[in-house]
């Protein structure tokens, strides 16, 4: 069997694999289980606002990327492809590669948003079935993005292969890598406008909601609620989503470009493809460890996922072993050091590794089981500005090791098989990425799961249950988020040595006066990205308050409807007249009923929880009925449009600065100069990245601990402390610190792409 | 004349200039022109404290400094000098420079707290005046300390001249290098340690004071409040002045240094101290200078000092212009490249308008009558989280125009006169040093001159013009934290580039397996450090407000004395029965008189203020004055020695990793490793300095643009908002912000001495 065979038939086996998980969620009725009709319709109802608007933002996002993806193309084919090939190659795989990026976010989107209220509905008979429906989701997601990526590659590199005929190995790769460049485009605009979408509805939810309408979380009634569940799915499924696939993308042309300028390599189809091999081997070892995913109890949902983490990543180590020692030559060449397969194993052995600690060293920072997080809670005991100043300097400290692997993973890299060293590890990092993407992607289903089950009223039983899934998913999810960050981060170096080599460049020296000055320029970019990324939340937030608030005064009996019932439901619920998990029912059929008339609905309420304890003033009452007062619904659409909108609007200025940079700096001043700048990005970007996810989670989980009683509870002064640390880390943590992960990845594939068309540098400077 | 008498008689000029200025400041009375013996007596026991506080501060550093400075002597002889000299040159060299600094610190700080009281005492007549002697007091450190730094450095070249005879010049400014990092030394406490003793002591004070006794601020009965403004000076006199006396010292040492390499200028006395007259011609620019600060009007006082500024960087420009092109060579080689006496003046200037243009940014990013921090103010109103928000974006934001000046001032260096230009162009940053401290020095001054007034219960109208002194001085130290950081960022790059000069690295290829993974470390570095002073701050102040809340609970009667006589004295003033100018007074004389026996306590009390006005428990007053109760006093040495000892307890963790990682990693790695660590930290750690500076100056004057009554003004939930963030900025901008520019030189400076142990490097990884 071929190399190219194999890959194929992996490919298969993860889209078949996808096909089967899909159909293992969908064939549960979406309200299977729920006897209670309410409660049914009511997680229809919310359930079919979150997938309407999750395809809302996708539907204009896609008509955007469709500009942006023509543009792009033109300009590429304009600027590289003329140059050498004559025939828009490098466009056209950057085109394949942004499609089947896009299609990958979709599926993972539908996966998740048809996963979420299926999970809330299993979770009405059992923790076990709920933890598998929300699982099954994720993988999704999960297998198909690899095998879209397996397939899209390798089609990509025959279809290449076929059209460029007597082209070099080295060319081929060259037009492949504007797969990556596709892959990672797309990535931008998930993450990125993904994540200020995401922050922007979750702020003005909360702003508006919670603080000037005084609505509880979650409640149906909020016109940004759905906007702030649909933002979940968009940040964390289909940013997270298109992050990785860029990842994969990119690593796999980095390492494609540089096996190919060694002859050894370039000679022998199966050690050419060696690099996508990794990711195909992935697959069944991934599909394998599904099985292990199994947990009847709160407590054993996150042993059997990080148990599925470390066998997937025992076996992926040991079954690469016995493919790299068959598939690579036992020594090779590349710009004149001589490596081994051995040497190769090593790198891809020190990837996986350093994944793994990566995350145990994310979770240690994040999770309050810890006591870095419990002095951030602590802190909070003396106001918001010490919880803050602990929480800043959490992240900042909690660099130190993740950055130490890393470094130690790249010498290793370096060392052991020079530039492909780096690529390799990086596809490494990323082998078990299936079952990752699964775990990743469980996180937002079961959360989302928990919101629906909220606000269709179900019982305490069914929300405990979710929430076990949930917390199980925020840990997973911090783990998933370092590693993200460290697979960036190796895949940006990766590129950046493919740029090397395609700009051939030999030596880096930075003593040179045209380099040093663009370390400094390097060093600020991930700086004034985050600045600009930080203040687009604030800006599309905005937007979307002034949204809500105009709901609010313009839809005639929103704010009344919910006044006037929710005390009534209020009181009754205290009274005991009704139980908890009734509430949403009751709610519904008292508007229903009320609003019918004035006197109707007073002596409703009346009747209901006696004449002293009727609050609504009964004059306003009746006028509004009088006027034709109708039970007003807010307008769900609209908000999940603006926010969209703004999110789009808003990843303008920092996407400009991320895709200009290198073009510019690289026409004007050359490969080297461009080198620094880069190199100075990754390293600085790298640390910014992790410290700002870490203090974001860090406060999001020092909040959670004393939510959950300790430090005086919700409500207390701690807790408002914690509240302020959690809003400053969300963008940190949801939107910034993952968008600088884009930032080191695009800027260097990038300049890969563009390598040729620097030849023609005006070299200023220099 | 030779170049070395100028410089000789430049020193002694700036010395004379320090001691007439100190004699103009001496020879007002403490209290001149205060009528009011009740103020007069508080003036003088308020500012008695400071002094007092300020000198036990001090005397238990040296304490520690002299540790230090004996071990790090025999290190540097250890491992420097036996290899190389046989006789102790460097660690010499080095113990020369740090009692140097420590001399110049001390003059300043002495200057600093006699000149508060006679400003304050000035104002009592006119604006005018009391400009003139805060800005005396400021010139006693501006001028004394570039004397000492200009005779120092030549009289330890001279007297290593003579002692190693034979050495080449390369080899004598090699030792003389050690005076660089003696001054680099004494910084890392006056720093380091001085920026935590200051926070910790302000965040003490604030927090039980203000917020758990109830104490209005600068309160003389606060026990911390004595040290809170021993803190200003600690911090921003002897802090600032170490600071850039370090950066003199390094970045004349770095030049020195590399240019001793070129056989052109090491073969010429005048051109080879070069370097040191360009320090040596600030001096008589910057006195004329100081003949143009006159202000009477409040709006005068700010366009005083920037026209100071501005003028003596003009004529500095102008004057350099002659003596460049007369003492440097018309050419001259380093290390195979050929470099003008023309291109070297463009370094000067380069560095010189770099300096203004950093200082330009800095104010327009951290004054509140620009836009950016009017927007961090606006942020606050819906709430604490936003104004952060909005405070940490501005402050990354803010870095832009800094880094790109430097960026393009270092591009300038290299192309003119390579690795000697960059050290240069650090030079003419540092030209108008004299003047550019004193403006520094000033604002302390001020800023005290105002808290002993508020402490000696002065009238408004003195108030008035403290405060209009007080708030000029808050601008020009924004532009002075912007030029220390610019300043350093330059001398580090200077130094890195006189340790590639001894290391003999003389390309730096950052493409090595050995290299890159130390630019991940690098880029870490100040992260971490940040992190570590952040927490020490917290741990400092916690020392301090378990002191301050025994000494409430034990010290018999402070509590009561506050409580009984503030509360009759609060009705007198609402009453209008005394003027709030005889607040002070009438305070003690109720004590003195009150306090002889209950009933006579409690008639005053009744007498004054009427028997239904009476709020404090009469039973409580006699219990007490019946157990023999005496009005307490505050122990204010105590919590200045805690302070103390907490400040140099929590410096030698950060402390720790800035003069190891570079020892260690040279020693294990080699020279090319540990310059790629060394650029790394430097461009990362420019960035993060002026980022933390920026957002901790953004958010404190977006606080006091609200209590300037925008917004809802003091009070308003806007500003509790606005003093979280405040609170926030506090150590980014005063503790780890500035620790930053240690960081970044004496790194530097290590890796320079330390060079030739280097040559002895296990070489791992390589």
């Amino acid at each position: 069997m071929t190399a190219t065979m194999a890959i194929i038939l992996m490919g298969l086996l993860s889209i078949l694999a996808a096909l089967v998980f899909n159909w293992l969620v969908a064939r549960i009725p979406a309200t299977g289980g729920v006897s209670d009709e309410g409660h049914a319709e009511a997680m229809v109802r919310v359930s079919n606002a979150i997938r309407e608007g999750a395809m809302t933002f996708l539907m204009r996002q896609y008509r955007y990327m469709a500009v942006f993806i023509v543009i792009f193309a033109i300009l590429v084919w304009a600027l590289v492809d003329t140059q050498f090939y004559g025939f828009p190659y490098s466009a056209a795989s950057f085109v394949v590669g942004a499609v089947i990026s896009i299609l990958a976010g979709y599926i993972g989107m539908r996966a998740a948003t048809m996963g979420n209220v299926r999970t809330t509905a299993a979770a009405q008979r059992s923790l076990g079935r709920a933890f598998r429906v929300a699982f099954n989701s994720g993988a999704v997601m999960g297998f198909g993005l690899v095998g879209l990526a397996l397939l899209g590659l390798v089609t990509t590199y025959l279809v290449l292969n076929l059209l460029m005929g007597d082209a070099s190995q080295e060319h081929i790769m060259e037009a492949l890598a504007g797969f990556g460049l596709g892959g990672s485009s797309i990535a931008l605009f998930a993450r990125v406008g993904g994540g200020i979408f995401t922050k922007a509805a979750d702020v003005a939810a909360d702003l508006v909601g919670k603080i000037e309408e005084n609505i509880p979380e979650d409640d149906p009634r909020n016109p940004a609620v759905i906007a702030d569940n649909v933002g979940d799915n968009v940040g964390d499924i289909a940013g997270m989503g298109a992050d990785l696939f860029g990842s994969i993308a990119e690593s796999t042309c980095a390492a494609l470009l540089i096996g190919a300028v060694s002859w050894q390599i370039a000679s022998d189809p199966a050690a050419l493809l060696y690099p996508v091999l990794i990711t195909a081997v992935g697959v069944p070892i991934s599909l394998v460890c599904t099985l292990l995913a199994r947990a009847s109890t709160p407590g054993a949902i996150e042993t059997s996922l990080k148990l599925v983490l470390v066998v997937s990543t025992v076996l992926m180590a040991v079954v690469m072993g016995f493919v790299t020692l068959r598939v690579m030559p036992e020594t090779f060449d590349i710009r004149g050091a001589t490596y081994t397969n051995v040497g190769v194993y090593m790198c891809v052995l020190a990837g996986l590794v350093s994944g793994m600690l990566i995350g145990v060293t994310t979770e240690i920072y994040t999770s309050n089981r810890w006591p870095a997080v419990r002095a951030v809670a602590r802190a909070a005991e003396t106001g918001a500005a010490t919880n803050i100043i602990y929480g800043l300097a959490l992240g900042y400290r909690s660099s130190l090791f993740p950055v130490l692997f890393l470094a130690i993973t790249v010498y290793i890299g370096y060392q052991f098989a020079g530039m492909y060293g780096i690529a390799v590890a990086s596809l490494g990092m990323l082998g078990t990425i299936p079952i990752g993407l699964t775990i990743d992607a469980f996180g937002p289903v079961a959360d989302n799961a928990g919101g629906i089950a909220q606000m269709s009223g179900m019982g305490e039983n069914v929300r405990r249950r979710t929430d076990a899934l949930d917390s199980a998913g925020n840990t997973t999810a911090a783990i998933g988020k370092g590693f993200a960050i460290g697979s960036a981060a190796l895949t940006s170096l990766a590129l950046f040595s493919a740029f090397l080599v395609r700009a051939d460049v030999t030596a880096l020296n930075i003593l040179k006066p045209s380099v040093i000055p663009f370390l400094f320029v390097g060093a600020l970019l991930p700086f004034t990205f985050t600045a600009m990324t930080m203040r687009s939340v604030g800006s599309a937030a905005l937007d979307m308050i002034r949204e809500v608030r105009r709901q609010f005064a313009s839809i005639p009996g929103l704010r009344e409807t919910y006044m006037y019932t929710e005390q009534a439901v209020d009181a009754m619920v205290e009274d005991g007249t009704i139980p908890t998990d009734r509430v949403i029912r009751v709610r519904q059929q008292m508007i229903d009923v009320a609003y019918s008339s004035a006197d109707a609905l007073v002596e409703a309420y009346k009747e209901t929880i006696g004449p002293n304890r009727f609050i609504a003033p009964e004059e306003d009452l009746r006028r509004h009925v009088n006027l034709g007062f109708q039970p007003g619904t807010p307008d769900y659409r609209r908000c999940v449009d603006i926010s969209t909108r703004a999110s789009l609007r808003e990843m303008i200025a920092p996407g400009a600065q991320v895709i200009l940079t290198p073009i510019v700096v690289g026409f004007l001043f050359g490969p080297e100069p461009l080198a620094g700048l880069l190199v100075a990005s990754l390293v600085t970007g790298v640390v910014l990245a992790i410290s700002s996810a870490n203090s974001g989670g860090a406060w999001d989980n020092a909040k959670k601990y004393i939510e959950a009683g300790r430090l005086g509870g919700k409500g207390s002064e701690t807790h408002k402390a914690a509240v302020v640390g959690d809003t400053v880390g969300d963008p940190l943590k949801d939107t910034s610190g993952p968008s600088l992960n884009i930032l080191i990845k695009l800027q260097a594939i990038i300049s890969l792409v563009f390598a040729p068309f620097f030849e023609h540098s005006l070299h200023w400077l220099s």
